[in-house]
């Protein structure tokens, strides 16, 4: 088994700045690749950079180099980690790529934060990538949903069935 | 969705005695608890803890207590976290459960370490009784395994395709 | 001894928002709380919260309460938390305080960070308040340094003998 | 500022053994590394291993030993990190060491847990050791005890004064 691992950046990679006066998060490194070390994998990967961005800051060219970067490569098992804010929309942009697995997740606290849920996460989206045959899910709050079956509750942000 | 969590204890569980002069780990409260608490799960969960003990340590009774716990159980989603150096031993005993899916797991590190491999290998358990039909699989190292088609490297202490 | 903590903000007590589009921080309940329950203290400890905000933000007006909650204290033993790029003015403010011994401190990360210096930072704060008579310090970068004999590093952000 | 770190083992270096059927701890690298890394130190550091034991199993050959480095070393700052269970026992065989800040600190968890007090235990020691102008001292529970005043609640496990 192989899998691939795109990072378009997301909370789950955001770190915090050591400059001075720097106020805010950055994103940094892909935290998957820190979490597949704890794994001690018994599976190959790679991990492949689109971009580093807060998702609200996805472009449509964004989207169309994800798009690009999934349907060229040969291997066909594939998890992308992207911020949660518009993880749907770019998932909607995938839905035309065929014979792959595609599972998009991502982190509401950084992996960086003791108290993260981005180690479950991917770890999610690796078991459901070893069952699946093809298509588009979103894995997060402990639940891959097909891409058709899913939306997010605005109040509490958990993707939910819809 | 409803997962039943059952605990054996094992290597995962592990935790460092208070005790003066204490100079062993302990088998504590069930990991799976904190990992759950930082996913924000949604879907229903509940944990049953079955024994505490190193896997060395468990018996054929503990086996049997462990079949009957699952056999009795109405709910057809089940992940038993146990130590791993009898982890299919124990997967055998259940091989006779039928219409439900059971997925062991665990930890080579104990869930309190920072480098613990537990929220991951969990997370691969709930990425796969989401998607599973039914069977025994052992999810470690990242790959699920259908009990028939898994041994462990006794070097390496991967669990790996047989 | 007893130790008296005051809260004022910075990097050290910033949490990662819940919230769907959050892009930032914010700052959230004092480190020196969970700092303090690691370390089973044999001390008797108050924690006091003066504002919460990011150095950068903190007014006269706010120092001034700083300085009043001080000097109003019975309890000669303070260790104040604080972000570090108005670490040192706020230190300037309190240097009328007499029979006390002040310690400030901050983080560079965050305490919720996996490798975050607030909790060796508080450490180093803690040693410095059982030994000291009085007078106003910053305790930084492993390093205590009397108000008067402390400047910052401009290119580094470290803390260094003036 | 040179800080000379000595490791003797203990707790606070305890790591969990990644070999099949390992039941126990064993003891690692020094768990002051890793701190020291986290902290972004503004002095010099030396990190010096005299043997990696648990408490109980250090000899009086072995306190020879810690007495005679400390003896040559020309650095007049030291902290050695030591099992709890021996720790007065040890620092007894260093009173005779003159014109020396000699610190012993160690933990009740070991570094590599989430919830260990290891980092703000060593950034205790490193706190007084700034301040401190000679004698040897035990730097537990966030008190900084001179050794002739110092004593071990049986109970409790905390370093209080005698």
């Amino acid at each position: 088994m192989k899998i691939t691992f795109i990072q378009t950046g997301g909370t789950i990679d955001k770190d915090y700045p050591k400059a001075i006066k720097g106020y805010a998060f950055e994103i940094s490194e892909p935290a998957v690749k820190r979490i597949i070390e704890k794994l001690n994998p018994n599976f190959e990967y790679e991990i492949i950079t689109v971009c580093r961005k807060d998702s609200q800051d996805i472009t449509d060219e964004d989207r169309e180099i994800i798009f690009r970067t999934c349907k060229k490569l040969k291997n066909d098992k594939i998890i992308i980690t992207h911020g949660t804010d518009t993880l749907i929309e770019t998932a909607k942009k995938l839905s035309d790529l065929k014979n792959k697995v595609i599972i998009l997740t991502g982190a509401m606290k950084p992996e960086k934060f003791l108290d993260s849920d981005a180690s479950i996460n991917v770890g999610v989206a690796i078991g459901a990538v070893n069952v699946l045959k093809d298509g588009i899910y979103i894995a997060m709050n402990g639940r891959v949903h097909p891409l058709n079956k899913v939306k997010r509750n605005p109040e509490t942000g958990q993707f939910i069935e819809s």
